[in-house]
């Protein structure tokens, strides 16, 4: 199985900070890419350094698309699942989440009010609450039990920075010195 | 036990989105109050407008601060916890989280880099996985595992639209219209 957000409705400039951290979330929590419409060129380069730094750039994929009604319908053809996150579907707490191993799933958010079509062309409309909050969150929670917690021990291949966590402070070991070392409290 | 949330490092614009969306959580997730440095009016009439509508206006408050280190002693000398969610910190994953009843839990999420007092004055960092990624997932994951997912079904009093959960639509049931009424797909 492997898991791939697709963010509808990027408002240019409005939702800068919010559709970095949903590709933030998607690389920390397991996605292995994230289809984005047109986003500024200045958030892809913020994500590739994150991946340069902290790890991922082979394992995680950024692809800016024209068209998500032509990304659904190839998701279906090649038999994987459409599930969108909505304050309006069937609450993320009474559903028990269980995919076939064989099967790719997308996972469509909107940065505002989604096009009606969706909820048909959605193999499930989830929702993480019925409540109006985030779709940042909803993602996060999503994959959070989507993959039970095995997403936040995870770590990325060629990282040039590792953080070694601590109860008070900062700890990171940076790779690029070429021997561990330990940076303390910044 | 209640939850509150200090959100730190508001810049101003920049942030407006991101520091709604806290807000939003907060509310969603079972907070009963949050406290905000230097934000625009317009995020707390934001705020307000969706608990007069979803509900919870006398359930979830909004206090803006200036001192937020004078926030952390006091809520510290009435024998609270404060819990800064920080990616340096302890990975959640491997704890066990456990409060007493009557402690009264501080969460601080900072939009960027915190002072580093913080890390200090705070009884507990915690990383939501030691990546980086968006403090708004990571307060959303807090409180679902605090919670253990009952925040995600809870019903907020006076609410004027509920949303009937639907597998493929929208249904919500409007109040104000003193009779109930599914407005269907929308």
């Amino acid at each position: 199985m492997s898991v791939t957000v697709l963010r509808l409705g990027h408002r240019l400039v409005r939702d800068d900070r919010t559709t970095t951290h949903v590709a933030l979330v998607a690389r920390a929590f397991g996605c292995k890419k994230i289809f984005m419409t047109e986003v500024e060129d200045s958030i892809i380069r913020r994500i590739g350094r994150v991946c340069d730094d902290w790890g991922g750039s082979s394992e995680f994929d950024i692809e800016v698309i024209q068209d998500w009604k032509s990304v659904i319908k190839a998701w279906k053809k090649n038999n994987g699942i459409i599930v969108h996150l909505t304050m309006y579907g069937l609450n993320i707490e009474k559903m028990s989440l269980y995919f076939k191993e064989e099967k790719n799933i997308l996972i469509v958010i909107g940065a505002s009010k989604v096009p009606k079509e969706l909820y048909s062309m959605a193999d499930m409309n989830i929702a993480v609450g019925n409540q109006p909050h985030s779709e940042i969150a909803a993602l996060a929670i999503f994959l959070d039990r989507l993959f039970r917690g095995k997403e936040l021990v995870y770590s990325f291949q060629n990282a040039n920075m590792t953080i070694v966590p601590s109860s008070h402070g900062k700890r990171v070991i940076i790779r690029k010195l070429k021997k561990s070392s330990l940076a303390g409290c910044k």
